[in-house]
């Protein structure tokens, strides 16, 4: 589906450049300050990280150093997430460690960058770097892209409410 | 100094066998039962790994999935160190992240192996795995050979009270 379509279902763009990397790439129909808010206020991101499940966020300690711990209730069960921010550059940047309470021990690292299109639209760019090419694999195989953009369609309808 | 004089200090085998791993390896006159309690009764570790320095042990949850997290109080000052453990095999093999606060999301995924040398000694190899070769590279130059010396000096003396 095209991107460029307003109202469309957009996917996002989801590559492999490395043996240990996913690099995926969303635009959206939102100025940057929107954006950035919808993916650092607690009561935002629980309105779409989800995927319409309900989530309950433990702790967000927005600084480099701090935790965050969130869980997942959805039809399939209870799933726990968590991590530790390593860089977290107001607007630009946010780096943290990402891992699964299903594969404990094995955390990646995700640099999401915030990028102005100018045009009051905004692209996402986020890196996971694994430890190995089959934790990399793993991710890829388990789902990830489709509970991506499920989680992203729920982001477009949050930014459209915010405006 | 030699390994095989009883008493003298051992220093720790250490290289680097890929770019993004350490292997050390370092063994102890003492049963592996033993060497295992050491590295996961709390009370005993407190006893060794801080070097002389008093170790605050704020978690330890020995399982699969279970959080650990250390803190020591040193003369340059309060150091925090604390991880996830990936595997827990009763006296055979441990696998955990670890991460220094001062380097916040920034973890290692470390194995640690017990092998039963047969003559009531053990002989223990840890194997840190890196993200990057820069993070494995700043992890060698910060000192840790010397201060994992210092740790097992501190190891030894403990198995030699425990006997």
């Amino acid at each position: 589906m095209s991107g460029s379509v307003k109202g469309a279902t957009r996917t996002a763009k989801v590559t492999t450049p490395t043996d240990r990397e996913i690099h995926i790439e969303r635009i959206f129909d939102a100025p940057r300050d929107r954006v950035w808010r919808a993916f650092t206020e607690p009561e935002l991101l629980a309105q779409w990280w989800g995927r319409g499940n309900k989530l309950v966020i433990e702790r967000f300690e927005l600084k480099a150093g701090g935790h965050w711990r969130f869980v997942e209730h959805g039809p399939d069960g209870v799933h726990g997430f968590e991590g530790r921010f390593r860089e977290v550059t107001p607007k630009e940047r946010m780096v943290w460690t990402f891992e699964w309470d299903g594969m404990p021990g094995y955390p990646s690292v995700d640099t999401v960058l915030f990028e102005d299109l100018g045009d009051g639209r905004t692209k996402v760019i986020s890196k996971a770097l694994f430890f190995t090419t089959e934790e990399r694999d793993g991710m890829v195989q388990s789902g990830m892209e489709q509970g991506l953009n499920q989680s992203y369609a729920a982001l477009d309808a949050l930014l459209a409410k915010m405006s």
